[in-house]
């Protein structure tokens, strides 16, 4: 199992918040997606080490950007 | 055919925008409804007058306030 914790940017509300956890749950091996509006912290849990890329692009799909 | 403007308070993004169409748009003879995010301008279109209280609702419902 492993955690990787990402900071997004551009959440503003509570929607904002499921559509991330929406699009990042459905990435493969992602069995628990954590989101906290107020600082942006998106933490990811998974079975095995998911790819840093899918992620990303799962948050941008979502509509918002991953910072750094 | 009769259109009202109310002021929604709370909005922050577009899902907000969607949720408060969306309800709005459920109260019975309402047949268009546009909502400014910027201003929090929402236009209710209906068939005949629709009451007031029952807007008010649907926007509460959404998780938001009609101001004044």
């Amino acid at each position: 199992m492993a955690t990787a914790v990402y900071t997004v940017e551009g959440m503003t509300c509570g929607h904002c918040v499921s559509s991330v956890s929406e699009e990042v749950g459905q990435v493969t091996g992602v069995t628990d997606v954590q989101v906290d509006l107020a600082s942006g912290a998106l933490t990811v849990t998974s079975s095995t080490t998911v790819d840093d890329a899918a992620i990303r692009a799962a948050v941008e799909e979502a509509g918002y950007t991953v910072k750094g």
